[in-house]
C-alpha cells in the first residue's frame, strides 16, 4: 500500500520564562537574556504534526482527521492554549525543564506518540515559536523509519 | 557534482466531494462528514514539487525551470484548475477513488514522475489543501534515494 | 470615548460556478471563462469582518468576541463552509445571482449587518477568494460614518 | 506635493492577562474567559504603523525610515518585547487598564503620536494579536485628515 | 447600484539603487545608506491594485478581471519584472527620480489611471517592497471619492 | 541525549544577473531569458538554516541562538544584503559562477559549515528566491547523518 505523510497544523498562544533557581541572577540573565524577564513573555505557537501511514483503499485516508484533531485538542490545545507554560505544566515548573522550543516540542511528542491510531506512526513534530524560529523533533533520534 | 533539491510551487482551485455509492447515505455521512455534501466544496490547492538533481557547472541550474513549468502546466494546472475533481478526472468519478489530499497527490505523482527531464529525479510532492492540512508523497514509499 | 476598528478573520471552503441560463453556452463561456465549467470549482475563502465601536472603559473591549464569533459561525460558516454556493444558497441558485466575490460579500453583509450588538457598527467586509483577489464592501456605498 | 501613506511593520512578543480586582472571580472568568488565567498567556504581536506625508522631491522619501525605526525601537519594542504587559507597563498594572488589543494599540498611539518627524502625520496603527484578530486605531476618532 | 472595491495582486522582481549625481558620495551614503551601493540590490515587489465600481447586475462583476490583468501585464509586469528600475525606466535614470517605494508607486499610478475601463475608478495602489514596508497611494491626494 | 533540528530564518535583499561571457548574446538570452537582462534584477531572499544538535539538559537549548545569529549576520547578511551578488561576491563575478539559487545556497553552505559551534551540525539550508521557488542543500550530497 502507498504511504503518505500527512501534516496537521494546530496553534496555541502561551507565555513562558527561562530561569534556573540553582543559577545566580547574573548567570540567568547572561545565558537567557530577555527570556529571563520575571513574569515571562509569550508567543503564538504553531505546531505541525506529521503522521505517516498507508492510504486506505476505501476512504483514501491515511489517518482519520477527526480522531487526530481530538487528540491534539486534548493533549496540546487543552493544556497549553492561553496558559503560562511554567505555571500550567508540572514538568516546566520552577526548578524543572526550561520551556525552550526544543523542550516543549519534546514534551508534546511524549504526550501524543502513544495515542496514535492503529497503523499510524507519529513521524515529526515541528514547533514554530515565531516566524523566524522553529524546531523539528523525531522522538529524540534522527528521522525514524515509518512502520508500514 | 553537488546535488540540490529544488522546489517549485504551483496552485490550482478545484472542487471535490467524498462519496462511495456502495455505502449507505448514513455511512457516507458518518465517515466523510461535511465532505459528503452532494455538490461538493472547494479549495485553493497549493502543490510543492521537489526535484533532485546535480547542479550543472555551466548554468548553475539543477533543472530547467521553463521545462518543469511546462510539465506542471500541462499535467497539473491544465486538468485540475477551475475543475470539480470528481467530474473532470476519470479516476475520481463516482465509484472510483475518493479525491482526498492523499489520493490527489498520488495521482499527480503518477502523472508527472515519468516526465522528468534527464538526470532529474522527482523527489517529493507536498499538496496543501488549506493552511492546516498538507500531505507529502514520495511515490508511495519512504523518502527515496536520489539517483545522482 | 475612543473608537476602535476591530477585524475578525474567519474562513470557509466552498465551491461555486458562474452561469446564466438565459445566455447561450457560447456567451457564458466567453464572459465567464473557466468559471463556467459545469460542476464548478472551489476556494478557501477568507473573510475579514471589521466592526467599529467605542472601547468600553471597564473591559477594554470594542466588541465581545464571543458574541461576534457566534454570529459569524451561524451566519457565515454554517451556511457556506463545505458547501457549493450555487446549490446551498437560494439567492445563488440557477437563474439567480452569480456567486462572484462581489455578490457573495454583499450577501454576507446583508445577512449580518442587522445582527451587530448594540453600539457596534459593521464597518467593512473584505472577502479573499485566493491570494490574488479580494473585494471590500461597505454596504454598497462608500466607507460609512461610524455612529459613535 | 503628492501625498503617500507609508506603513512600517514591527513585531514584539509579549504576555498579558485580563483581570479586574474589583470584580469577583466568577465575573472575571465569565467576561474574560481563558484570558483571565492567573499567570497570563502570550502572543507574537505585529504592529503596522502608517504615516502620511508628502513625498520629498530630492529623496523620494515620505519619511526617513531610520528615524521612524528608531522611534519604534525606543517606544514600542523596547518597553513591550519579551515582556509581560501587565507587569512591565504601569498603565496596565493590576487595577489599571485591561491589556486588550484595543487598549494596547491606543497606548502605543499616545506614546508615539507626538514623536513624528516634522511634516509627518501618524495616520493609523494596526495591531495584530494573532492571525485572526487585529485592531485599527486612528487616535480614538475616525480616519483623520492628513495635514499636508 | 452597490459599489465594491476589488483588489488584484500582481508581483514583479526588480533591482534599484538610490543615488543623486548632484550630491557628494558622502551625502549619498549618509542619506541613502546601503541603498546607495553602486550596482543596486533588489526586491520581490508586490502590488495591490484596488478599483472601485458598481457591481453589474448581470455578471456580478465590478470589473472584468481579464481586462484588468491585461493592463497590469502591459503597464506593470512588462516594464518592471526582471529589470533594474534605474536602467529600464527613463524617469528613474541617473539624475532623475529616486526609485523609492513612494516614487515607484506614483509612477505606476500615472501609468494606469487613464487606462481603467469605463465606470471603473482606480482607488488605491499599495506597493510592498518587502514584508516590513509598503506604501499606499491615492493619486497624490487623500482617499478620493469614488464616482458612482 | 535527545536530538533536535532547529531552523533559524534570515532574510536579505539582493540583485543578480545570469550571464556567461564565453557564450553568445543569443545563447545567453535563450538559456537565461529575462535573468540575462544586463543590469540584473532582484529578490527578497529568505534563508532557512537548520542545525542538528542534542538538547542540553541545563538550558534546553540545542544551539545558542545568539552565537548562531552572529554567524549569520557576519557570513550571510553582511556580504549579501543590499548588494548585487555579481558585483559584491568574487565567486559570482563576470566569468565565474552563475548566481542561481542553487549556486548561492551552496556558496552560503561553504561559508558557514566550518563555523558551527561545537556539537552542532549544519543540517540543511533552504534558500527561497520568491514565494514559488526554493532550493534545499545538504552540503552537495543527500541528507547527511547528524553527528551526535
Amino acid at each position: 500500500m502507498a504511504i503518505a505523510y500527512l501534516t496537521r497544523r494546530v496553534g496555541f498562544s502561551a507565555a513562558h520564562r527561562y530561569h534556573r533557581p540553582d543559577w545566580s541572577a547574573e548567570r540567568n540573565r547572561h545565558v537567557f537574556g530577555a527570556c529571563n524577564n520575571p513574569a515571562g513573555h509569550g508567543h503564538n505557537y504553531v505546531l505541525d504534526v506529521t503522521v505517516c501511514a498507508p492510504i486506505a483503499a476505501d476512504t483514501g485516508f491515511s489517518v482519520d482527521l477527526g480522531s487526530l484533531d481530538a487528540i491534539l485538542e486534548e493533549e496540546v490545545k487543552g493544556p497549553l492554549d492561553h496558559q503560562h507554560i511554567n505555571h500550567a505544566i508540572a514538568e516546566f515548573a520552577d526548578g524543572g525543564l526550561i520551556p525552550t522550543c526544543e523542550n516543549v516540542v519534546a514534551w508534546i511528542w511524549a504526550r501524543i506518540v502513544g495515542r496514535m491510531p492503529d497503523g499510524v506512526a507519529l513521524h515529526r513534530l515541528r514547533l514554530h515559536e515565531d516566524d523566524r524560529l522553529s524546531v523539528d523533533y523525531f522522538g529524540g533520534g534522527r528521522e525514524p523509519v515509518c512502520n508500514d
